[in-house]
């Protein structure tokens, strides 16, 4: 299925998944195998007392828990501000007063396209998890520093969630 | 096509590609879509004065050239340690006499397995470029503090390249 054809490159798209497709883009002798992804929100929840809420997430692609920062795929049309609200909420059960935008990065540009969108939330109020049913989620609540030791000593193996803490270090 | 059972498990692959693949992945009720990809390695390359090495790379599936910390793919049963060293003096020129392993993460857990293996290449020889014929990578040698300003103002948009850099930071 030949999808698209703009100076001299063709798209097909050999996959259409629910949540991603698979792409094939030609443009002359070259061919690339790329995955098309709606995007994604990284929230970074900041509590009182220099402390953050992580989630500890039981990742099927990879079979294990994960201790990562708050996250969730965008929805078609969706504002990502709104979005990440959303996923806060869902996730820690922590409501925010004030969301604001940090910064942006690809994931894994090399063959993706999904954009990582990461907002800091400030003044929390707790008011309930709210999971849905297949999901797994304890939330942790440590400190600024015990979440730097965690990336040091191999607690926190997910990308996005080293890359946010970053930026939002450079920036706070 | 059903490629194993594990567990009350059930595992589809409707794509098989040429560098990933995808999975559905059945638990009870709940039905995962993964991307299965070999791994990845990323080098951090330290030249003296403080200074490193990235690369500034046309990536197909986000239409734009992006500053990157070189990085490739793991071939089948290759090692990563010398993958990084392959993969430095391919796409910078230099090569390294000394590859240390700084640590591990998942690009995006959330839906694919692809792990990123970070090396630190240290007591570097330029040699030249040895560029695949569709490849076009421009290389860019900056200070440390550079390669910071330009996380800070959205120059640097790649994820693997913001969190390896805060992980060589850290461990340095």
């Amino acid at each position: 299925m030949i999808m698209g054809m703009q100076g001299g490159i063709t798209v097909h798209r050999p996959y259409q998944g629910r949540l991603f497709a698979v792409e094939i883009v030609n443009r002359g002798a070259v061919s690339r195998e790329v995955v098309r992804h709606p995007g994604a929100v990284l929230i970074v929840p900041c509590l009182e007392g220099d402390r953050l809420a992580l989630v500890h997430n039981y990742r099927v692609a990879v079979n294990q828990r994960l201790w990562e920062l708050p996250a969730g795929t965008l929805e078609p049309g969706e504002r990502p501000d709104l979005a990440a609200a959303r996923e806060l909420e869902e996730e820690t059960g922590y409501r925010a007063s004030v969301i604001t935008h940090l910064g942006d990065f690809y994931t894994s540009p090399g063959f993706c396209d999904e954009l990582m969108r990461v907002f800091t939330a400030q003044e929390l109020e707790f008011v309930g998890q709210r999971l849905e049913p297949h999901e797994d989620i304890e939330v942790g609540v440590v400190t600024v520093d015990e979440a730097m030791a965690m990336i040091d000593d191999g607690r926190i193996i997910d990308g996005k969630t080293i890359a946010a803490l970053y930026l939002w270090m450079r920036r706070r």
